[in-house]
């Protein structure tokens, strides 16, 4: 059973290897294409598709939360949305072979900088099946080849949806296998991924803590950490209350389940009782619950909360709330129990502003504004293949340049060292 | 035992990354001045650091190779080289800070893209001891505090070269604990390093390949890989042959113990005869050894190369010769048993240099000029940190800005997301 699964992810990681390398000089005009067509094609197999995640929703029906079955579920609208989403990838410049610097050397050397792919991408997500569809566009885009690893419960919807982009993808003249899935629902088969270095460039795992530890403490291949975000609002004394509100309320309660929604609240204790019951009539409308610290407890009715929600992202209406003495007691805090995802403050006070942004150790710091922007399309970057939260090659939302790295090309004329 | 060694380890990264928060926001001209007295308390400290390598070099003396004796000896001039390129880290820009994109989104939000230190970088090397100190003065220069574990070789010269270092850095202002040496010569202390997320940012591994395969298959903490280089030139048969011998000599002999140095040599069938022997007499002069394949041997004289030769990087007067029939079979062998470092084609023919640019997978490609200017002194990037062959974060030599990463700043008037 092992032998077989190390098996299929082996062979698997040899023809995307194959693959990569011919997707390397693949000119743009035909990446679009086979792009448009491997849209088109979603659509056309709408049906095929639906059926296939029927499937998975009856083997998931009572094993998993709504929540999760939701998440499961495709529908017409769905796939015509995953369909548009590479659309929009076809429709966007082809950053492959751009040049990031030039130079002529005194001895007449000329040193550029060219983008190229990266080569192979292993991407290890649960169970949300357009991710799919998302990630092997923007992989092709990148002129890399994709390895696919989704969660069990959505098999039946990954392997349509994969054969039904592939195919497209081959017809239009893409090198065959730049498009894998993993069939094996085995966890072992991760376990391989992780550590096939000759065929795998880099592994994004997309999903929770869990996976995203195991996948990072687990690989030999580089990895790319993304997602997980205990982020937090420090409303500071000089705030705009009204700003404060809206902005703490909007990042708690807007989406809040997913990595930029507003985890842990900090109230500079100077404004705490002018803001905690302004703040607290509107969450409690939208039926969050909030754990406080003694403090917010003598201002607002709370849970208490416990030191272990400091570092809970909760991914639920639930807020953690602590009233704060100083600006350098909420930056310390963050920088304890964040996850180096995305920090506000809400400050009226330029000085205090200017040292958030400086001393905040984020992938996103904001001033004066809600933590729910972090996302490549709202921040001007096109679609995105996730946040990262690491500080190694990419930070932040990842759009279709952090999938790629440079090369140094050099145009010579017969020049050695002396 | 161990556990004094994890002690130590632990105990010197949780000093780091208390120093690494306060150099984040260091301005620039205390950082520079640092720098400076840094190289000055060198030069005032030779006497001391000189009798700590004779130690060294006593301990070493008849268990390790001339050339290694050589690369671990000190002397004046030496000392103040390394005095040079501190000098020479502080007069460079700084690139803290440096915002490398703005845009104003529609909303009103202001997103700016801001290059940030890394925190705190480990860098584990080999027995030269001038790494210490351009390792810590390009690290300091980025606002990083800086993990040093050198070879057990160079331990006195290396405790020395840091105090002396520290001092200064501390004395002109510097957060104390900024630079660190792991005084540990058991290896134990190598494998603590890898493991500790929590205080190091990522790892440097400069070394030889044995090194640096322990160090990235067992590391959990981010590593950059560097140096190991399997460098080819290739010949076709267009080639002006005059550039070619230059190159090809120049690329082997002129410093055969570098990792940008040639290690095979794959020469076009229709030149080889014309070719082959001109540059068997240059490099024959100068002590190189060949291993060719059996159509080398039937041109040249040569020792018969072995299928290990073409994956071996010699470091030393030893070339491996192989004839190919086409561009193709060239391209296919050094991406097979290349390891993505340098790599140069000698052509005429435009469009085989533009096929050779694209297709060879590796940092540093090269038409008509020696694999041997691969540097970020000779490609203007100033001093460096080593040459990655990795594709993730940074690829080909490493100056202060690979040393860095970036974070998102937004400037936000009470932006909440629809």
């Amino acid at each position: 059973m092992m032998g077989e699964i190390k098996e299929e992810v082996m062979e698997k990681g040899r023809l995307a290897r194959e693959a990569s390398l011919k997707l390397m000089s693949v000119p743009s005009e035909k990446k679009d294409g086979a792009l448009r067509e491997m849209a088109d094609s979603l659509e056309d197999n709408a049906d095929f598709i639906l059926t296939e995640n029927e499937k998975d929703q009856k083997r998931a029906e009572g094993k998993i939360s709504g929540a999760l079955l939701d998440r499961l579920r495709l529908n017409t609208k769905r796939i015509n949305q995953m369909a548009s989403g590479i659309r929009e990838i076809a429709g966007m410049d082809d950053p492959v072979g751009e040049v990031t610097e030039m130079r002529k050397l005194p001895n007449g050397l000329i040193v550029g900088r060219r983008r190229v792919p990266l080569g192979v991408i292993g991407i290890i997500y649960e169970s949300r099946p357009n991710v799919t569809a998302d990630a092997a566009g923007l992989c092709i885009k990148a002129g890399n080849a994709v390895i696919l690893r989704g969660g069990s419960e959505a098999i039946s919807s990954n392997t349509a949806i994969t054969r039904v982009l592939s195919e497209a993808a081959t017809n239009a003249g893409m090198p065959g296998g730049a498009i894998q899935l993993i069939e094996t629902t085995d966890r072992a088969a991760v376990g391989e991924m992780l550590k096939m270095n000759d065929y795998i460039d880099v592994i994004i795992p997309r999903g929770g803590a869990g996976l995203i530890n195991f996948v990072t403490q687990n690989a030999t291949v580089p990895t790319i950490e993304t997602g997980v975000g205990n982020c937090h609002t420090f409303v500071d004394s000089s705030a705009d209350i009204e700003k404060a509100v809206n902005i703490a309320y909007n990042a708690k309660v807007q989406r809040p389940g997913v990595c930029n929604a507003m985890e842990t609240l900090l109230v500079h204790n100077d404004i705490a009782r002018d803001f905690l019951p302004l703040v607290d009539r509107r969450l409690k409308e939208a039926g969050v619950v909030i754990r406080g610290c003694p403090k917010t407890r003598k201002i607002i009715e709370a849970e208490p909360a416990i030191e272990e929600d400091w570092d809970t992202e909760f991914l639920d209406l639930i807020l953690a709330v602590k009233v704060v003495g100083s600006i350098d007691e909420a930056i310390a805090h963050i920088n304890e129990h964040g996850t180096k995802h995305s920090e506000a403050i809400i400050t009226e006070n330029y000085t205090n502003g200017m040292r958030f942004l400086d001393e905040v150790d984020a992938a996103a710091v904001y001033v004066n504004a809600s933590t729910r922007f972090t996302d490549g399309g709202q921040f001007g970057l096109g679609a995105e293949i996730g946040i990262s939260t690491q500080k190694l090659h990419a930070r932040g939302p990842m759009g279709i340049r952090e999938l790629m790295s440079t090369k140094f090309v050099i145009f010579g004329d017969g020049q050695y060292r002396e």
